[in-house]
């Protein structure tokens, strides 16, 4: 469980003996910005507000999310963080069959178990730098197939699918009536705009999942929210209490959608911190760095001379962590995953590279 | 949907048109003193925990409570709120024939509702003032029965059973292979240590859970737990994601278990409140006022002249908000449920009544 997912400084601390404020996070793909200052100021103004229940079903939070992304106020529902729906929806759903590729998010698979869904994976390829193709995909999308999920951009890699791309699947999986779950949880960092958001208007059989606790930094506060049909969404409410969303992520919720500001500075300040830590990492020798279209960079340690596990330990003992994504279900001890952070602290993890590989 | 909980201020202040902070909340069970103020400081001191991950199934509380209520830090479990780990508990049984009594707390039977299992209902009896008789009960629980859901004390009669009769039912149940859920979401309020936590050392099947909301006065946060045996929590782990807890309800339920200062001074405040709220009820004439052994009264409208609708709509034109318990399975529009509050809105609280009800 330790290394199941990123973000675990706790154990590192122990482990290492190293103080948790040492530790650099680069395992947990977080907008390393921060939050829109205001949350800050509305949460201490709001704090009072823990003596009272939330507000049912996140009413306000609902009707703001349709102003700014479209649809009604029915067609969303907002969750204890997105992991949450996804643990809801496949109880609606109930697939008897569905397929996962692979690499992705880990929690699909174990979403998809607690129903008791047979699996099927679509295994992406290393020497295709795992990226979907979608007419590969197809051939395995057969009516036996009750559910799909689609990460896009996907974790770990970073690859992404065109708008169009997605279209078609769901085109395909319209006519065979299988269900599709859009995972949009690092959507909004990437400099094009790919999200099927549109697309609900056109086909029916589709769910969109997003985060807003990554691109606004506030994962400790748990939100995320889902759109998709009136009927679908009244069955989900079904499944959750009332009270599923704490207050203040529900009040922090409210205020981020309108910080446009914030929203072009964040992608100007992380777009230039890609860009510069991709760079750096492209000088070491002999491993095969992905373009990060998120805000998170996959490397394949090929044939660096080290496996996932030695570089992971190497980096945690000078306190720097990283995703070891040796578990992912598709990769073995060859891939690592790094969050983009600020100029020093990627000049950190550049340093200590360098000590550790070899430079071109 | 609009009644069914308590607590539901926004819906009232908008069909009203009173501004919602002039509105007084008796429909939520919430200790009125509020939280133990450490709350708020320790809070503010760690709003920039938000931009990390909570601690992964809340590992600190749990050692907490450990600490605290005995057993080991693996036979705890924390909720994002009590209810949540009722969804769980019940996808872990997935009880084929489940017994509930009425009225209790609603959300046992949506519960279930979730995972397709019967509920046979076991009425109580208006005559008997909605007490539990354990004998009668025991002939409910059959064979054919796979769980059973005591809510002790009872909501939202204030009604409880003594340790010795929790004790009965559970021989029974064991012997009769029912598995035993023990709410005891308001037993921090009685003035009798009635917890059955103690009997998990003899019972193997049952669960007990218990709410930090309540009694501490932090609704908004979400915060519950239950304690079971390390076999079913590891199960019911499987059934959530590791970070359903948001940091901040982990960060006040750290503090709030040492407050022990804040406890005795609470108790004490709400005995006195209650008392006098219930002997000024006691004086309305042709209503049966329910004793609070918690810190809420239940009271059965008779032959007031009044319905609870009447009475709740008449309280809500003046910005008083009570419980109408008038959609609660076993009960009809013949009663409502009051917190108990400070003494000057219990004044308001009397005055308006004075008003409505003949008084002796």
């Amino acid at each position: 469980m330790e290394q199941k997912h990123g973000g675990n400084i706790e154990s590192v601390a122990k482990k290492y003996n190293i103080h948790k404020e040492n530790i650099i996070d680069f395992s947990a793909n977080i907008n390393f910005v921060g939050p829109p200052p205001d949350v800050y100021s509305r949460l201490k103004k709001e704090l009072e507000s823990i003596t009272r229940y939330p507000e049912m079903d996140s009413k306000t939070l609902k009707k703001k999310l349709a102003n700014k992304y479209g649809f009604e106020k029915d067609n969303y529902i907002i969750g204890n963080g997105a992991v949450e729906l996804i643990y809801i929806l496949v109880k609606v759903l109930k697939p008897k069959q569905s397929l996962v590729y692979a690499p992705t998010f880990s929690e699909y698979e174990k979403a998809l178990s607690t129903v008791n869904s047979q699996i099927n994976y679509h295994y992406l390829k290393r020497e295709n730098k795992f990226k979907l193709d979608v007419e590969e995909l197809k051939a395995d999308l057969t009516d036996e197939i009750d559910l799909f999920f689609l990460c896009n951009p996907n974790n770990p890699t970073g690859n992404f699918i065109s708008k169009e791309e997605v279209k078609q699947i769901l085109k395909h999986n319209e006519k065979h009536n299988i269900f599709t779950i859009i995972d949009e949880a690092f959507v909004d960092f990437l400099d094009r705009n790919i999200t099927a958001i549109s697309l609900l208007k056109e086909y029916d059989k589709v769910f969109i999942l997003r985060s807003l606790t990554k691109f606004f930094a506030i994962p400790g506060l748990r939100l995320g929210f889902g759109i998709g049909k009136q009927g679908l969404i009244d069955k989900m409410n079904g499944f959750k209490d009332p009270w599923n969303v704490n207050i203040l992520a529900q009040k922090a919720g409210e205020i981020i959608l309108n910080q446009d500001e914030y929203i072009k500075l964040t992608k100007k300040v992380i777009y230039k911190e890609k860009l510069f830590l991709y760079q750096e990492l492209k000088k070491i020798e002999n491993i095969e760095v992905y373009y990060p279209n998120a805000n998170y960079i996959f490397i394949d340690l090929k044939n660096s001379g080290y496996n996932s596990t030695a570089v992971y330990e190497k980096l945690a003992k000078k306190g720097i962590l990283i995703r070891n994504c040796f578990n992912y279900r598709g990769l073995d001890d060859n891939f690592i995953r790094i969050a983009v952070k600020s100029r020093e602290d990627n000049k950190k993890l550049i340093d200590e590279l360098k000590k550790l590989f070899t430079y071109k």
